[in-house]
């Protein structure tokens, strides 16, 4: 098999990659130089793929192309892509790291660990003056948008914390809300809601939704930046509407330096972190040799997706 | 009855006390200047007691009191004092937050919500560059020190985050170790050991339990500054012995400027906020209401502690 490595990764695991497929396969990594035509070269004779490459190389996708191994959850910039291929994602080996970085965001706003963060780079002490401003998570009403791999660690860790959690989702018989009006109409009472959404939902987070959460609320949003309308979130951080947000992602990342979002109080923002954990490009590894060795096996393969329909 | 609160509460709470306890009885706050000759004078005459008066002031106790509400969870201080009355804490009231403090701080060191805070301060954004460095508590064998309210919230999420949880406590059956020894033998494997234990246990955590802790896991403490020895824990962070420590309590409060722990990296102070909550005052008056309730028609009350025993 002809095989085509577009993730980088270091020494140590393209020679684990290397005696792992040694019999019977070609490996060809990419080029250091980015997106180069040496690249797409190994890439067009491809029967194996592991990894992201740009999305305008699939305008012509590899003719010979039977199995590509992602390396991300999303995949929505691929959706609609037609290959006569299998395609798996990563699926929950990144839903664990996102579901801690935004419950850890959630919980230094609720918790003062971000102020907390700036008194010791001050050495500053005020300790009991804070607790009043505390929140707690406590026996709080929590809202999942979305019930993937990642809503669902989200709300498992959201239990641990006695928080009772509703998810939404529009198809999955396992969700308790189905629809955006069942959504809006629980948002009275509830504490926060916490956005794990596909880009393909675009602004469903939008103005009537963040006027219609209750005053003091808190959003979270470890989804994509697009489903979001990030103007109206700033306006009613900035009137008070809501009590704080805690952003993994934006519309623009790298986010751009003359964004609210920097400067405005009761904002915690991760930076596109949340999937990320040590030894994370070991399990990208891990998961592409275990898919392999199903393959050659003819068992089903872990995390099969569907570009076409987009799960 | 005669009542002296010590507790220092809001006009709007004082009006709740005196509005729930007009009949029957008196009810005196104390003054304003701190441990004045005229509160001591209300509190040597007081049946009913709500707070935490200094510890000297209990030398000739009130010869009348019946009941005393304590508006905290820990009591060390006053532990051996005999009175002639009854004595309640305030349980489980501060444990969630407590909890929920400690996981926060944890989370902060895991997913780098500290750094992610600093970045903000700076409108940096480093984003994908952070994400090799990040931990995650999932599938982490944790060791709980305590199994009190505070330890069995501390368990409960941690659960939530498919940790691995043991407890440590001498005399509780549900705690899986019950010795020194057993919890040592257990550290070569630990990723993370969570300290909830009372003021009572001095320097539990020396330096053989620091240095037999596997090299690379963290420590955090949400019971009592004095149950660690804090010299030995700045000596194993800078060895980089343990990868960090998370403190809400520590030898010294507030700590003194010139301590390590201000500057030293991977280190996480939440300043003994934990207990910390909107509307702490309120539960205080709630429970105390709710124990004068009980009293009134001889019932059980709730959070009973026995001073000379010390639980």
């Amino acid at each position: 098999m002809y095989i085509y490595i577009h993730t980088d990764l270091d020494e140590s695991l393209r020679k684990q990659l290397r005696s792992a497929l040694s019999s019977g396969h070609h490996l060809y990594f990419r080029s250091e130089k980015e997106n180069s035509d040496e690249s797409y070269d190994m890439f067009s004779q491809a029967e194996i793929i592991l990894g992201n490459p740009p999305l305008e190389w699939f305008q012509s996708p590899p003719v010979h192309l039977k199995f590509w191994q992602l390396d991300s959850a999303g995949f929505d910039k691929y959706r609609g892509l037609e290959l006569n291929a299998r395609v798996a994602n990563m699926g929950d080996w990144f839903a664990r790291p996102c579901a801690e970085t935004i419950v850890g965001g959630i919980l230094a706003l609720y918790r003062g660990v971000d102020v907390l963060t700036l008194l010791r780079q001050r050495k500053e002490w005020v300790g009991a003056g804070l607790r009043p401003y505390l929140g707690t998570l406590y026996r709080q009403k929590a809202i999942v948008l979305g019930s993937g791999t990642i809503g669902t660690a989200v709300r498992d860790i959201l239990e641990g914390f006695r928080c009772r959690v509703l998810t939404l989702a529009r198809t999955s018989p396992s969700a308790d809300l189905h629809s955006r009006e069942e959504f809006l109409s629980e948002l009275n009472d509830t504490d926060l809601v916490v956005n794990t959404l596909p880009g393909t939902v675009h602004h469903f987070v939008d103005r009537e939704v963040l006027m219609r959460m209750r005053k003091g609320s808190v959003y979270a949003n470890v989804g994509r930046g697009s489903t979001t309308d990030e103007e109206a979130l700033i306006e009613v951080l900035r009137a008070g509407h809501l009590s704080g947000a805690v952003l993994d992602v934006t519309e623009i990342e790298p986010l751009p330096t003359d964004s609210p979002l920097w400067a405005l109080p009761n904002v915690v923002l991760t930076q596109h972190t949340g999937g990320g954990q040590v030894n994370e490009d070991v399990g990208k590894v891990e998961l592409f040799l275990h898919n392999m060795e199903k393959l050659r096996n003819d068992h089903l393969i872990d995390n099969e997706v569907d570009l076409r329909r987009g799960y």
